[in-house]
Parts: C-alpha cells; sequence; structure tokens
C-alpha cells in the first residue's frame, strides 16, 4: 500500500480522458456537492455568494487536516503552543496592524452595466491576455520552423514579441507603483491608457478608482449611539500577537518558541472565485514564532523547509510544489515567500511563509502604551522579539486534497471508476464493513466488527447494492479499506480486506483488521516523516 | 487510578478553607488566567467585554471536550453524521426561524444613571431579593423555635412569608404573561409598580422599553447601495436545517438519522456576565435528529438519557446534575427540559433537548418555497420530519469541567496543593517527563521518552525547581501523570510514575509507560461507559 499513483489527477496530462482543466475543475466541484464534501450555502434560498458549507464527508476531512496541522505544529515541536482567540477583538487591534487604514482593495464601476471591478484585477487580466498572444506567437513560429525552433532565440529576437512583453513588463511596473503610492488617479489611467473594456457593457465608460476596505463592521453594544464599530478579524494572526506576554508569561515560554492557532477569518471580498479557493468567510492555520532580532532569516529558512516537508509527506508528487518568492516586499517583511501548489487553475498559493520583523509587536507596544517585550536572560537585555510566521488557508489545503486525490481511472477489464486517493490518516471514512449478503447472519458480524472498530475509526456500514457497486461508492469518497464479510467468514473468522487504491483483496482473521486497519491510518507515520 | 474524589471541589462544602462562593468563583478566572486557560480578549487595550481568549491550556482542553463530544455522537451512533455551516448565511434564513421578528431582549433606559438594563433582569433581581427575605424569615424562626422548628409547616402558616411568596407568584406570572404577548408597557408598569429603582442612581426616572434584536449585522457587498444586510448567526442550528435535504440526500441517510455540528454563534447580548457563561461570542455544538412525526417523546426521552450519560461519565458526581422541564414552551416545542449543572454560583442550564416538532423544516418550506421533505419507503408516505435537538454550549461545558476540577487540598504533611483533577482523556497535557537533575544524561533520557510518546500524547519536558515544586505546577495544570527519570533510570531502565490524583508513585520499566499512559488517557473507555 505504498502511494505510488495517488498523485497528478485532475490534471489533462493524465488518462482523464481529454478533459480541459475547466471541465476537470467543474467535476470536482460537482463531486464535491454529490457526494456530501461541500455544497454552496443556504441554497435552498439560492445560495450566499462565495460562501460554502462543508458536508458530512468534508467535515471528517477538514478535520483531519486541520488535526494534521496541529500535531506537526504543536507535538513535533516543543516550544511550540496553540491558542484560540475569539473572531471579535478589540478595534485599536486593526489599528495597530494596518488594517483599518490599509485593507484596500481599489474598485472600479462600470457605468454602462452598473457592474463593479477590482481595477488592478481588470489590469491583470489584459497582461494575462498579452502573455497569451505571446505564446500564441511562439507555438506558430514552432510550427513554422519545426526542429530547428529555438524558443529562447526566438523570444529574444521576434519584434512582436519583444513589444509585447515590453508592454507588459512596464504595465506591471507602473501599476505596483500606484498601488504602493495609493495613487487611484494613476491606477484608473492605466485602465484608461490600456483602453480596457467592461467584459459586461463593452464600453469604457468608467468611474473613478475608489478605495474599498475588505474588513467586515458590525455593531457591539445596545443601541447606535452607545454601541462601537467593531470588525470580523481578517486574519488570526493578531489574537497570536495581542496575547504574546498572556501566553509567555503564563506558559514559562523561552525565545524561540511559537503560538499556533487555527479559527475563521473574514474578508470582504469583490472578486471571490474559484470555488472553495477564494471565500468571504475562511478558515486559516496560522503560528507565529517570536525569535531574536538577527535570527530572523535562518528561521525563515527552517519553516520553510519545514512546512514544504508537511505539504510533501502528503505523498502527491513533489513536482506540484515551488517556492514563490515575493520580489516584492510588504513594508513590514523583510523576507517573504508562499508555496504553491498546482491546481487544476494553475500554481497558486496555499501557504505564506513571512519574516515579519518587529513590526507587528512594535505597534501593538505603540498603540496599546503597554510594553511588549521579551527579556532575554542569556543575552541579558530585553527586546521586542521578531517573527516568522507560517499562514496556510484550511480550504485551499482542503482544495489541494481534493485536486490531488480525485481521479478518473480506466481499468484492465475496460470498466471506468472515479476514485478519491486521499491518504488515509486524513480520509474522511476510514473503514466500510459490507456483509456479501442480507442473511445468513452476515450482517450481525459485519455489526460486530464495526462495534468494536468505531472508537477509533470512522466507519460506514452498506448492505445496499452489489459488492461491485458498494465498492464504487466507497472508491468515491476515498475510503482506503473495505471489509467484506462472506460465508467462509462464518466458518473460520477470516474477512476480505481490499484496497482502494490498488483495488487488491487479500484474506486475513479477523483479530487482525484492526491492527491492519490501525497501523494504516495512524497520523504517526505521517508526522514522523515530516522530521526524518 | 479510579475517579474517586475528582468532584465536589469549588463548593463550600468542601474542605475549601470555608470560601464562600464568590471567593472560589474568582480564585478559579484568576487560575484560568494565571496558568493560561483562559485570557480576556485584547487584554492589551484594555479587553472587550463578554468576550474570551483560549490560551494555551484552554485550547487543549477546549479541543478534547469538542473531541469527547463528536465522538460520541457521530462515532457512538451510526445514524449521525457531522457538517460544518458557515457562520454566513442568507439572511431569509433568520426570517424563516423567526430570529429577525423576535430573538430580542427588553431593555430600558435609567434616565438619571444613563445605565441600559434588560427589563425582565430587573424584574428577576426583584424576585431573588423577595426570595431572600423569606430565607431570613425561615431562618428567624428556625433559631427562635429550636428543634421544634419545620420549615414547611412555618411556610405554610406565617403570614409574612405567604404574603412574600403571593407578590412573587403573581409578578413571576404577570411578567411570563407580558414578555409573550410581546406587551413591553405591561412590563414597564411592573417595574413601576413595584418601585425598582436603578442600582447606579438609586431613582425611578426610567424611559419605556423596547424591544431590541440580539442579532450582531453586518454588511455583506462592496458599497453601501448594493451591499445587503447579513447577520452573525445566533446560533447553528438553523446551518442544519438548510442542508437537511443536501446532506439526506448525498449520504442517502434514513429517518431517524441525525447531523451534528460544532461552531460558533454571536449574540449581543446586553447583561453578559459570569465569565464566558454569558459571552458574545461563544461556541455550540448540536445535534439535530430527524424523525417521523409522532415518535417525538420516545425520542426526546431516549437523547435527554443519552445526554446525561455523556455528561455523568465524565466522573464529577451524579449529584450535581439534574434536569429541568420547562414549564412553559417555546412555540414551537412540544416537550423541552435542560441539563443543569452544580456551578459555584448554582445550578445553572449547560445543555437544552428540545422536541422541536417540524417548525424548522416546515418553516424554510414555507419561505425558501422548496419541498423540504422526506419520503418515508417504510410508510410510503411523504412528510416534513420532526426534530428533536440537543444543544450544548461548548464555554459552559468547560466551565463545568473546570469547576467540578479545580480543588485546594491539605495534604496529611500539613502542606496544601491545588489540583486540577481533569479526566485524564480530555486533560491538556497528558505527561510531563521530568529529569530529577540537569546532568549525567538525565535530560537526554528524558527527551527521547518524550520523543517516544510525542506523536500521541501531549508531553511537557521540565528541569527547572525542585521536583516537589514540578509535581505542584504539574498538579495546578491538571496533567494525570508525571514521569521522574532519575539516576536508577540510567541503570535498570526504569522511572517513576506519579499519579496526580493520589499522588501515589510506582516504579516501571520504561517500555511500560505508554501503554500506561495510553490506557488510562484513551477516549474510548470514556466513550464506552456512555452506551453500556
Amino acid at each position: 500500500m505504498g502511494r505510488v499513483g495517488i498523485s497528478v489527477v485532475l490534471r489533462r496530462s493524465n488518462n482523464n480522458k481529454n478533459m480541459t482543466q475547466e471541465e476537470l475543475f467543474k467535476k470536482l466541484i460537482s463531486h464535491c456537492k454529490e457526494y456530501g464534501f461541500i455544497f454552496p450555502s443556504s441554497e435552498i434560498y439560492d445560495g450566499l455568494a462565495a460562501v460554502y458549507d462543508y458536508g458530512q464527508l468534508g467535515v471528517e476531512l477538514k478535520n483531519n487536516i486541520k488535526r494534521y496541522w496541529w500535531d506537526a505544529m504543536t507535538k513535533l515541536n516543543d516550544n511550540i503552543v496553540g491558542i484560540d482567540a475569539a473572531i471579535f477583538m478589540h478595534p485599536r487591534t486593526w489599528e495597530a496592524s494596518g488594517h483599518v487604514g490599509a485593507f484596500n482593495d481599489p474598485l472600479i464601476d462600470n457605468r454602462d452595466s452598473k457592474k463593479r471591478y477590482r481595477a488592478d484585477v481588470l489590469i491583470e487580466e489584459w497582461i494575462a491576455k498579452q502573455e497569451e498572444k505571446i505564446v500564441k506567437e511562439v507555438e506558430k513560429a514552432a510550427k513554422r520552423f519545426g526542429e530547428s525552433f529555438s524558443e529562447e532565440q526566438f523570444r529574444a529576437t521576434n519584434g512582436r514579441v519583444l513589444e509585447l512583453q515590453q508592454r507588459i513588463d512596464e504595465t506591471t511596473e507602473r501599476m505596483a507603483k500606484s498601488l504602493t503610492d495609493n495613487d487611484l488617479d494613476g491606477v484608473k489611467q492605466i485602465i484608461v491608457d490600456l483602453e480596457i473594456v467592461c467584459p459586461i457593457s463593452g464600453t469604457r465608460n468608467w468611474t473613478d478608482v475608489r478605495q474599498f476596505n475588505l474588513m467586515f463592521e458590525t455593531k457591539m453594544g445596545a443601541s447606535a449611539e452607545a454601541a462601537s464599530t467593531i470588525y470580523l478579524r481578517p486574519e488570526t494572526a493578531q489574537g497570536i500577537f495581542v496575547n504574546f506576554l498572556n501566553v509567555q508569561k503564563s506558559g514559562r515560554m523561552k525565545i524561540p518558541f511559537g503560538i499556533a492557532q487555527i479559527g475563521k477569518a473574514f474578508r470582504n471580498e469583490i472578486v471571490a472565485r474559484q470555488f472553495i479557493f477564494r471565500m468571504k468567510e475562511f478558515e486559516q492555520m496560522e503560528m507565529q514564532f517570536f525569535i531574536a532580532p538577527g535570527t530572523e532569516l535562518e528561521w525563515y529558512e527552517h519553516w520553510k523547509q519545514f512546512r514544504m516537508r508537511w505539504h510533501q509527506a502528503l505523498g502527491f508528487g513533489e513536482q506540484h510544489y515551488k517556492f514563490h518568492n515575493h520580489a516584492k516586499l510588504a513594508h513590514y517583511a523583510n523576507a517573504a515567500c508562499d508555496i504553491e501548489y498546482e491546481f487544476p487553475f494553475g500554481f497558486k498559493e496555499v501557504e505564506g511563509i513571512h519574516s515579519r520583523t518587529d513590526f507587528d509587536l512594535g505597534n501593538h507596544q505603540k498603540f496599546s502604551g503597554k510594553k511588549i517585550q521579551y527579556f532575554d536572560t542569556e543575552k541579558g537585555e530585553s527586546y521586542v522579539p521578531f517573527v516568522v510566521e507560517t499562514s496556510i488557508g484550511v480550504d485551499r489545503m482542503f482544495l489541494q486534497v481534493m485536486s490531488a486525490s480525485l481521479k478518473e481511472e480506466k481499468l484492465e477489464n475496460g470498466e471506468e471508476r472515479t476514485v478519491l486517493a486521499i491518504p488515509a490518516p486524513i480520509a474522511p471514512v476510514k473503514v466500510a464493513v459490507l456483509p456479501l449478503v442480507k442473511k445468513d447472519g452476515l450482517p450481525e458480524m459485519a455489526r460486530a466488527i464495526i462495534n468494536d472498530l468505531k472508537f477509533e475509526h470512522n466507519c460506514q456500514y452498506d448492505e445496499k447494492d452489489s459488492i461491485g457497486k458498494r465498492y464504487r461508492r466507497q472508491d468515491a469518497i476515498g475510503t482506503p479499506f473495505c471489509i467484506t464479510i462472506d460465508h467462509q467468514s462464518l466458518e473460520d473468522k477470516t474477512v476480505t480486506i481490499r484496497h482502494r487504491d490498488s483495488m487488491t483483496q487479500e484474506r486475513v482473521s479477523i483479530d487482525a483488521v484492526a491492527g491492519i486497519i490501525g497501523e494504516a491510518v495512524n497520523m504517526k507515520s505521517l508526522l514522523q516523516s515530516i522530521i526524518k
């Protein structure tokens, strides 16, 4: 039962009947709904845009992913502890963090279609179109020149390509500068100069660009005049920073140490899209590692490697991950990168690792008027600790697991099967117990096996339809083991264990079942492979 | 290692140095902060009223409580599955549920102090005062009459007591009627008639009573005109109801079946109090059980008993629990009760069990225009299922565990210790490994033991201070086992295991350690004791 064959699935390169990436992604979304992984929120009321609910299998997978992260962070590292801060925080928190002032999207409306867009996204889409044009030029040339064609040489010498590339580079730089300078007229001017039109109305009748804060607001208190505006946290990290002193003191923590947290965050995204990849309500798993100033780049490198190993321990294939270093750093960071995973819609960020310096604790010190420092007994001095953070989206991780696991396979006998090859330790259902027929005491024997396993593992009982159909149902929801009870079981107390990925079956004693399953679904081996 | 002696702790009846209940509760709160269980939210900004953060030990205990509930509901019952619906829901949900129209508190202001009160709470406090007066009368009489005194007879015959009792009964009835009829002038008139004064200003200069909706609102969307008002869910149950069809169909569920959920809910409580007992942001664990009409009282009884066994399996003592049947039922219920636990501040609700009829699904059917029915193959007919729900607050359960576990003990040698006798399967730290001295290879041996245990258990390493001090620290955070490494350990590979509650120690082989701890902290035995 190796992990061979689990990876690279919802991609065109596979034997996926030549589906396009878009078709594959649609199939993933409908599979999630059909089998109870993810439902659109409030679907009976026709849904709520960019909000989703996790169904009966989704919640189990999500909880297993969270446990995998939590155990890897807090159990493998004896200098990391967790917390669970509230979603509501004092509003000054978000002034100190910079979110009240600067957590904005530049928005623009088309007056004819009345549609609203993120101005930077309009420009990015224009850039993407130019890049497509370059790719087409390259493809045309490759056809024309045949084997003697060198793409590199073509790109470096072809006038049309050089011109397109130059416009792309100029635009990218211009937009970055305008956004950094908060020059909204400058952003608008780019849209005007590029002659970008509204995809709906086709016109260039644009309003000015305005900043729109992404935080959700609400009023706490009993009446309009007495109530104060508070925010739904747009990130979980600040709950860690404001508790730094409490945890450090009550936990007698010594630098270097980390605080981990899993929790909901909320952003009023205008362009929410790609299913659960970008939602208005989402869940984060963040860890802030507190260190002595000057050691941050060493720790930054440490956490990059640790987090990449955490992803790759799932066995989806190293070729689907890459680091993407931020060329342009946020004002609070002195090093930052993303871990990107190759989704059906391309390489995209699932996790960020950031060296945040003393920006956060320093600002909370300033805004709260409380001394937020650490006395380093080895150095004999006090300082505001530096921070390296690792920040991953639970929902994106969920999408990574589903994307990597969903496979359409053609079998030797010509049949097809849909299988979700989720690594056993995080699979939602661990074992299905199936009596071959609904009589002769086989159901009772199946129930007895479940009664033995159910305290430790999520089990399913299924007696409906042919055994082949039942195997297919379990394949489709990612159950790593099916146990079949037949008449021989009554005689010699053996059962058949069928393995999801290889579809091989073996006959074993009932007494051996708990051990075989326990070994395979245990989180321990997954955790061990991270640190070795 | 039985559970003897774990219970009855933060109560005056114990050997708790005659602290008052109020002092005991204060001690509990400060213990929670000192040891990293619970911190006031945003404390560096002087806090946010009625919002709390869970610290490094609190989060572990809270997660273990949630797991105990989740496993008991979804693993012990093969017809219960989980979901995890979003906090954001379509606003029509809350019209259908009745929350937009009727989830209100009656508020009243005192014009002199500018203080705001819940009108019903002012009246309840008046009633509590009358009850105190009766108690005093009874106590006085008992002193006067000595051994011949019968409280029952005194209450039945004493004119002053009878008069007080009559006013209490009349007021209770009058308030219930006014609130049911939404007669706010009637509520105000009670306050006027009873001559209730503001505790701050001492005056009776009251405003009218107004209804105040407890739901937090926020705007979703990009601008004031395009945005729609949505609510932070005031309960998790509706996320289950709107997903009934999705779960039933995708999970091929047959009635009777249940859907379980754990998640945050939010209420803009004006009178939030008693630490984490009533907060503005809190967490619920709810299960909705869908059944055929006519079977609800049978299932109601079943879930009452199951849930009570779940509580009592923790071993805090059956005498501290009772059912409180709702004399007056909500309009949607045909049977309802609470499970009450005896907190330091008295018996209070931790869980509700409600027979909700078809109120919820029926209303969603009406408001959504979608058919929400179940076709019962056995009966050969379709119906809107009835619902029995169990609803428990995670935070109240946390407070129950802390209240029941915190003990001040006087030891035989005259010393005192503070011990948190949390049942081992839900204790935040399972084992502390302590080298007797910081040299001679003992720390390395301790680390090796932790490296063996850490994948399965939350461990702590501690080498600072005397062994006695280290035991006390672990007692105070509820660690069930301390393993001490001494020089003999180097020779014969044995260690000392110390048990938290009995403080007994035994010498065992290192090879036996994982087994002893694994057995004691395993959730399985806790779960088994519920169903046997």
